[in-house]
């Protein structure tokens, strides 16, 4: 066996099936042995007492998106350096069409902010807002072709939403090309009645977010997108869903046989309606306000009856950061007025693994190898990374992250390397920390520490899915 | 106890809960004593070996209406002489809104239609295409008050669709003024989605209609309307239901506490999806053709258990009447062409009562007194013609069926009475038959024979429905 | 129109479909009229504001039983005195075969009890124990002929309880002579666990009563017994419904398709597990012991979702009266040490109407029509009394209750004419109670005075139940 | 890094996770490294084209198992030169107490048949069939201390069956010692039940088998050890899952939360009732009596939705041989005249692996990676040999299978090397199949060819399972 250019020693190396005590070395960035000792090595890491996990990908995070009058916290540069801190190596931002645009060009503009700039590797699913027969009949196919295999339709948002004629032409079409479809599942119209109902009554406080999209809403939109896929039989991933009823629709589409796949997050495992409540139903409410907006406890034993049942097969942060003290951000000055403009969105990039690391593992809901699986292994799967990412094997690529199983920490803003100025999880406790990231063997954060660079990390041209195979 | 106008001898009295053998005294039109033995009476009806059961109320039967280039094939004068004939008494047919119209005077224009021309007594349900503002806000209001009490809203049809926003508006007015909403549940985009596909495959026989909307589409617009419905907390009537996937939906919603009434007809217990294939995929399929299309045999099971349990409060015809062979029928030159183009609909005012008795009760699926409620109780509660329709007790009016349970016929065109120049139930060997309808105690049919007179029936002011009290 | 007897004029008749104004014509104890307006009557009576209805048929109670050591506190005198007081006019108990006794002998020793004893009619439901050969081959088939033509088993109690083997050679037998089977489902072997579990842990409180019989208990036992209809193609009731979990498997036979039946009473949906804490975990918790045990309010909305949505046909007491200050009732010695000796039941028969009526009917839940259902007419239909009992129409004994829907009461064992020296609903308010029953025509209470005498009443040889025919 | 004693060189890698491109080396009977290129080793293995997967581990085979008066055709020696020969490196068989006899005696025995005989690993299970006090209270947790930490409990057989109460105190005795309870789910009474009244009838074909253990029996036992399991709080195993009414109870017990387990086997996705009909419904039926009996094709859909949606955990054979043409099996004198001497059982554990590989990842019902986790990784965990067994991994065995994905075989008993006299999958033609087998390192079997010997195979003491944790 030749020699190696980083040897990980004494850990113990999980993937989504195994856990075992191994060690792991690496040549020319990518996992070349795992076997029981390795000598050798230009470098040698210790890794006693840690676990050895493949890095953290999340396939939903947004940077460097425009939202109306707000502006997104993050960028390329301070998304993926809160990434690595977390213990991420791969995140799949959106590459969002403005209407009226070309999907090549939109493509462009946000090669454009990545290049250089990126701690980590990055890949783009589409958001496709304006369907033409260009877009559907030459652009989208070729995208795809290039290594952009998925994209994510909207049924909300004024400057998204797409209507059903033209989601299941986008389905229809994203089965041509085998493209995989995530779908933000929350219906437009009701939202639309329920805000301005909640306006008129003069319900403006952030809290009233909540109000205004009730998981009636999220469940009707999730019945309707599982019922266009199956009309035109293509698979569809349901992303960030918050709470039974929805669930409950993609259980039943499962059972049925349809190819429906669930993302979850941390948010609706960790925060409440109540939280939007801020301090007496201020606007400090609004650094909770995201969509679909938090539920409450019930609901987060209904997610993880979801995760423990394999209803969900990503967990993902959803990472969509607003500041709140900025004019551009949570407390612009329309956002004050209504809760209908506070920009929808929290940050979450860097918390993800801690707080399903400490929920998951430590409360014993589930095991480490299906943390390994929910926060990199099926991400990769599902997107067309693997076997290039998503696990601790020859062949892959050396993005690994040292887990501290016991260490304690409570989740502060200071501890964080977003571009956001709070998090929503202040003060929570957890159990079990990201001690250090290497993206394709080098070592790019430690103890909180930033060792890497922007540049490091590389676009990744995509796989299709073969979640999505005919 | 004063005299009577009339007496029923003889017979077995059914009502919604019990079946006795008993008299029937009639004065001035309404039936003024139930009891062991009548004496006195103008007229004596000798009822031995009869049923007397309260008029077929058909709350669901379309008159005069225009559809497109199509021309119905009843007005008011064939339409409720068949009705009649099929052992009815009320039919509420409906008064629709062409879109720019006002509702008022849309309701004038039926009445007009109306006038002095029915065999039977008739409500109207309004049809409400376009919802606007003054719609809305007064005029639909005001109509409630004069006793329109319900009305139906469309999820499909070029010139009917509301999109969902229209829904919750119309929804929520309902909730206000009380009114009862029907909605029929198809899915606009998806069906213009699966015609043009059709269309471009080459498929465009009337086979194809069922094609175009399948079961699913049905179903993800009845759980759209349900979710409209939870989200402005209003009672809802799902017309027409015509298979298990729409029928569970329901049954959920029913299961989860909300107040979701369902409806069905003998299309969806008597007739499959291979009628439609005509002979060798031929236009004569084009008999067949309503919406939601029949489904299967398969669906008629499920549709039984929906009847059984409760699930279905009324079995309706849908009466929607055009002539096969007619250029403003089923073949018009266009229809030719496409499925698309075939009107939609099937005559069934004058056979629904039998094919409910022979399938349901003969066949021990049902038993005479939930028949009694399917066909007139259920619908006198349902839109707020009780306690003067819908059952035989001092007080209703004397609306009456006499029927032979052990008669047997065979459905032919050649006994009907209807406008059309076919029936969809051609051969179809049926046991049980009405031999005599009485209107506010008037024979006005007897044995296939037609005693009344044009102008016998009246129009119904109609209450509130009580299934639609907040 | 010939003379009538009793005239009750100006009341409001209320069957199970219709609520009119009218009169009732009553002749040698039969309704023989039900008119507008009925002149002449020897007696008339005056029901101006009243509802009349049928009387309550009360088809689960128990009266002289032997049950282990303790002494019921009702024989055939208090009992159904205690039933007229509370409206009802018929009621079945139950002629038990004690283990080794022959099914005839136990019979004639119950007609012997009830003899000249009773002030309202009565039937009898056989408890077979012991199905030896030649009680299943020759004593339940001539007795079913001779008018007894139901039965319950039991899942559990030392002397009752049967095998799967006999209950499966039980229900076959029913099945052969159109009996109806009632089953009481609880595990044995479960119960004898947790019971000897929790007296080994010195819980022995009667609070523990139900903690030794938990829901899951109860529903294990359904499942079974509706398995066991399923094989042997047998229909059946199953009694005393407590809670959600046995519900959701009768709902889910049901939509089977398979003919199993449920019944509820008012203890599970007006007494929980708490009352059975008493003061303090004290004995006086023994008031409340019966079984199933109350479960608690979100068992009352799963019952009242199950009598909404048609689940239960009817609403019985299950009295089973015992004295609480009583060395043979609850206070007995060997109760005192454990609640495994604390006798189980409670008294019920009088005050079952007016808690259904309260809850049900005043406080929306159900309509007056289900009210009559579920107290009287589906009794009738379901244990073969039917057209003799259960409604108010022409042909019908005329046993009525007159009811005053805008009575407040307050239920006080003060107010009771039970054998009990308690009432479990002592304080429970209520508004709607009986102000006249009427047996056969004869007033026999009237506003909480008795004026009916003991043989009043008579036996009742029933049909084979129509819910029971093959 | 050291030297290896062998290396397999250019084989695909599949673990339950990941599926990856490299060698394996191998020293001292263990997996040492997974690495892209290994040199050295003394001896080398091309693998190339081939899958290296974890053998097969079979967690429920029956050997050398008295069985009535039958006698089971396999002892330790041919059952587990089938077992290798297909593929397999670990056996788990049931060591049986029989009524009266020491559990530590019993185990003994079997350890004595096993010694020196078997070309495989193994372990035992018990079998309780005689639950006194001694062995619930010293036997059965020594011996779970000793490494038999599963057993297995029968709800029917007349020498096994346990009654309810025995089982709840077994269960409670397993929750107590951190034993895995497995059950076998049949309703004994409604058996015997069936069993009689089909023999009164002159039932008495092999294809009867079928008709006396309905699919019914079935589920009300499944939902009976599920209540029996909730109610101590114990987790369980249910084994031999024949379709859809048992996988639905597992599935609806995961949903509440319990923590039930499933397995089901090849016959339950490959043979019919129809088979038990021979030719003719005669004798030859025989060969595929089992139970519970194979259901038909519908079910087996339900078995493929249960094993996709992750009811199942693992995938055995429940290899149970007898010879057919043997006086002491199928064809035993008794066996002819009645179903009810058939004994019970078919051969199966050389034919798990090509059967699921076939039907399931060549037809695409599952992935390879979960091919892996249904026959090896998930037995390994459930039953407490993880991380020895289950894996390809440092640290593990090296017990493998090296696997044709491509190779075309047709099942025959010709090719087969258990000690029955055929197979009930003859003439299946099946795509895939075992090439190699190495049992810790060494090469047991290469294209049918048997290399290994008797003795090879050595017991193991097995941890207490994971799932059966408190
Ligand atoms: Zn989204
Ligand atoms: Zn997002
Ligand atoms: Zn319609
Ligand atoms: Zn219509
Ligand atoms: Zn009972
Ligand atoms: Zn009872
Ligand atoms: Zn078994
Ligand atoms: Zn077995």
């Amino acid at each position: 066996m030749s020699e190696f250019d980083t040897v990980i020693r004494g850990g113990t190396v999980v993937t989504a099936a195994d856990t075992v005590r191994a060690d792991v070395g690496i040549r020319d960035g990518r996992i070349v042995a795992v076997a029981q000792t390795l000598t050798g090595g230009s470098r040698q890491i210790d890794a006693s007492g840690l676990l050895v996990m493949p890095g953290g990908i999340d396939s939903h995070v947004h940077l460097a998106q425009p939202s109306g009058e707000a502006v997104m916290a993050d960028g390329f540069e301070s998304g993926t350096r809160s990434a690595i801190a977390g213990g991420n190596t791969t995140v799949i931002p959106f590459a969002l069409q403005p209407r009226g645009a070309s999907l090549r060009q939109s493509v462009m503009d946000y090669h454009r902010e990545a290049e250089g700039r990126a701690y980590c590797d990055y890949g783009f699913h589409l958001i496709i807002s304006d369907p033409t027969a260009s877009v559907l009949g030459q652009e989208l196919p070729a995208l795809v072709e290039d290594g952009y295999t998925s994209f994510k339709v909207f049924m909300t948002y004024d400057d998204l939403v797409l209507n059903d004629r033209e989601l299941l032409e986008v389905f229809d079409c994203a089965r041509g090309c085998g493209a995989l479809v995530m779908v933000h599942c929350e219906g437009y119209d009701a939202i639309r009645f329920m805000t301005e109902k909640l306006e008129r009554a003069g319900r403006t406080a952030p809290f009233f977010h909540g109000a205004s999209r009730p998981q009636s809403v999220e469940r009707e939109a999730t019945h309707r997108a599982i019922s266009h896929a199956e009309l035109t039989d293509v698979p569809i991933m349901i992303v960030h869903v918050s709470g039974r009823e929805p669930m409950e629709q993609i259980r039943w589409a499962q059972h049925k046989g349809l190819r429906v796949y669930g993302e979850t997050c941390p948010q609706y495992v960790a925060l409440t309606e109540e939280d939007m409540k801020g301090l007496n139903m201020d606007e400090s409410g609004g650094k909770y306000v995201c969509s679909p907006p938090p539920r409450g406890p019930a609901d987060w034993e209904a997610i993880w009856e979801g995760i423990r049942t394999g209803v969900f097969q990503t967990f993902s942060s959803d990472h969509c950061p607003f500041r709140y003290a900025s004019e551009t951000g949570k407390l612009n000055p329309k956002g004050r007025t209504s809760f209908r403009w506070v920009p929808n969105g929290i940050p979450g990039v860097e918390t993800r693994l801690p707080i399903l690391f400490s929920k998951g593992v430590v409360e014993g809901r589930i095991t480490l190898n299906q943390f390994v699986a929910l926060t990199s292994t099926n991400h990769a799967r599902m997107y067309g990374l693997y076997p290039r990412k998503g696990s601790v094997a020859p062949g892959f690529d050396a993005d690994l992250v040292l887990w501290d199983p016991n260490r304690r920490e409570t989740i502060r803003q200071s501890l964080l390397h977003h571009g956001a100025d709070y998090t929503p999880y202040e003060g929570l406790a957890v159990t079990g920390w990201p001690v250090m990231t290497l993206l394709r063997g080098k070592v790019v954060a430690e103890e909180g520490r930033i060792l890497g660079a922007p540049g490091d990390g590389g676009f990744l041209r995509r796989e299709r899915s073969p979640y999505a195979l005919p």
